[in-house]
Formats: structure tokens, sequence, C-alpha cells
């Protein structure tokens, strides 16, 4: 029987990076999908594709759309990204770095990607526990977006049925790193940090940065990834 | 008091023309947004911004977007447009020239959009009476986008809200041109074809010519557009 296709929106951090993991190991045919989108480095797209080798990912699809037309975040603009927030503060307010509907974009396009391959299946690493300043992150605007692919797609004409799948959602970033390596992941080809050296160091300082490392701490497993070194 | 802003998805045809009309009828300062999304030809660009010009639209915003990469329609990829359907059997299936989650990509774009500009209001020309094959046409879909995106965005943590108006939603296509009249529209302006020659002209024969052609003469009006000689 051959397998089930699914479309996995992977940026090359450590959260998409542990989400097409699951889904190889829940039996998927993985088609990875990621992004061109004005973001200020083109790291995480090198990552992505370490992650796409190292997986055996087959089909591996890089959109190109320029997000930075409408301005607005601090991930595609020039407002600076937010450094050395206090643990505390994460997550309480909508952050700089939240792009406008970004997950909605990034949804919408593997939706009419998994309609031309016939596949019912879509997974996103959105993760509402240490991120849920970003309103696009939270487990009711999932499932919202999932009843409207349901109606906007043959599926919903045909009686199929369009699943968006967030197995992290409701995971600390510690259970995420235990997942991932509990599933053979190496997080040293993932980048998480929004504001990398040149040479791809790790700020250390960024909230991404920040809630990775808490992640590793509190998972008591050295972190992999390379930082600054005036921070190491 | 400033004008409240408002994004009207704009293609330059005949629906989202008079959509862009409505909403200025309404009092909004139009925001018009479209799309070079690998579409057969670049005439309804030239009527985008034909209408843009004509209706005194400030801000338009034309974004690229490379819906090709996943192949699957009549309208991006290399499968020929349907032409000369009996009236009776337009709508009746999704046709060969339905884009997989278009408006799903459209209305996601705009979403963001709207959400840098502070605007509330976004408008469709989405159409469900001439155009029932369309799965992302039916009142149901608009409905279910409007609730995804309002928890998507600030608006639904901070406790704005997001309208998605689709004021042709229920009209027929006779109508949508009573409509546009009314408005003071010259639909000489719209694009409307899937298949134009290449100096133009339209060609009488696929799905959406055969409807504006039926609207036109329903309403007892001479349509303004140029189709090829060979069907004038």
């Amino acid at each position: 029987m051959p397998q089930s296709k699914a479309v996995v929106l992977l940026s090359g951090g450590m959260d998409s990076t542990t989400t097409a993991a699951i889904a190889q190991s829940r039996g998927f045919d993985v088609h990875a999908l990621s992004f061109r989108y004005g973001q200020r480095h083109a790291l995480e797209l090198e990552a992505a594709r370490r992650v796409v080798e190292r997986l055996g990912i087959r089909r591996h699809v890089t959109l190109d759309i320029d997000l930075r037309a409408f301005g607005g975040s601090a991930l595609t603009g020039d407002t600076p990204v937010p450094k050395d927030t206090p643990a505390e503060r994460i997550g309480q307010d909508i952050p700089a770095t939240y792009v406008p509907a970004r997950n909605t974009i990034f949804l919408s396009f593997a939706l009419s990607w998994a309609e031309v391959l016939g596949a019912g299946d879509i997974f996103i690493g959105a993760n509402a526990l240490d991120y849920s300043g970003y309103p696009d992150c939270r487990p009711e605007y999932i499932s919202a977006f999932e009843r409207m692919a349901n109606l906007a797609t043959r599926a919903g004409v045909e009686g199929g049925r369009v699943i968006i799948h967030a197995p992290l959602i409701a995971l600390s970033k510690r259970d995420i790193v235990l997942q991932g390596l509990a599933l053979g992941l190496d997080f040293e080809l993932t980048s998480t940090c929004y504001d990398p050296a040149p040479d791809g160091a790790a700020c250390g300082r960024c909230d991404a940065c920040l809630l990775r490392l808490k992640g590793f701490r509190e998972a008591g497993i050295a972190d992999p990834a390379r930082y600054q070194a005036a921070l190491a």
C-alpha cells in the first residue's frame, strides 16, 4: 500500500523539524513546504535543506512570497529584533517579531498543495505554550483554519477531509526537545535564532533563542547549536 | 474624520471591479490587492490597473506568488481552458479552471495587509450563484474564513473585528451588471475572459465569457467588451 502523503510546513527550526519527524513516524510520505518570505536571513532555508536531506524527504518546495510588501514585523522590516526579554514576559504580549497572518498564509499554500497532491493531512509546528503571544499559534485558531479548509476545497464539496495536525501545540519546549531526541533528530541541523551572526552563530538573546535554551536546559541536555562567542 | 480603510481583492474582472465600487460607495478608502499568480495572461492585471486609475484608488499592491509550483488548474497549468460549456452545466461540477485554495491564499494576504493597515474590512467579489462550482465562493466558506481570521490576528486577541464582505455573493450576473452600472462603472475597463487573444479580445466561449454575456443579455445591456471577430 502506498504511503499517505502529508504536507509539512518546514522552516528549519526545531519545532517544524520535530513536526516533520513526527509526521514520518506516523507513516506519512512527507512533502515539505518552505517559504522565502522576506525574512532577514537565508540561514533558516539552509537549515530546512539540511533537514530535508537528513530525514530523506523526497519532495521539498520553497516558495517565494514577499511579505515585505506590507511591512509590519521585525522579522521582515527594519525594526530591531527584541533582545533579552525577561522569561516571564515572553508570550505575554504580541511580540514585534509577529508577522501578520503569517501562519494563515503558510497554511493556505499548504492547503493548495495538499489539494493538488490529493493529500488530506497538513502538519504545522505551532506551539501555544511557549508562544502564546502569537494569535495564530493557538489551538482555537488551528481548529478554525481546519473548519475553513474543509469548506474551501474539493474535499469539502466531495466528502473528503482535511486535517490540520499541530502535534506540538500543547508541548513545552522541554518536551519538544525530548520528543525530537526520541525520534533520533540531530538538533544541530536546525536554525532557531531570529538574528544570527553572518557566520550563522545564534545570538542567544532573541525570544526564539531564549526559549530554545530554556527548553534544552529544562531537558538537561546541551544545545548543540552554535552561539556567538561572547555568550558561549 | 478620516475614512476607514478596506482591502479589496481586485482581479480586474467585472465582479471584483463592481466590488471595489461598492466598497467606495460605502465610504471606504479602498486599498486594492492584485496577484501575479502564474495566470495564463497579464491582461487582467492591466485591467486592474485601469480600474485603479479610473476609480481613483490611491494604493494598489500587486504581489507575485507562483501557484504554478503546485500545478493543478487550467488557469495556471497546461491543460486547456474548457469552451462552449452548456449553460445548464456551468457551476454543476468543480471546473478545470478551479485553482486549489486560491481564494484562501488571496484572502490570507488581504488579511495580512489589513492587519498592517489597521483595517478591519476586507472585500472579495466571490459570487455563489453563477459559480457554485467553486467551493471557495460559497457563503459558508466566507463565514468560516471570517471566523478563522478573527482568531488569527491581533484583532481576535485585542477585541477588534475582521469582517469579510462578499457583497456579490447572492447576486446573479444580471444583478451585478445592473449594480455596477448604477455605480457608474464602465465595464469596458474590465477583463473577464480566461483565454483572450493576444490583442486582448475575449474568446466569448469560456465559462467566464459565457456567464458575463448571459448577465449582460439578461440585463438588456450591450456588453462593451471586445470579443474575437468570428464570434462578434
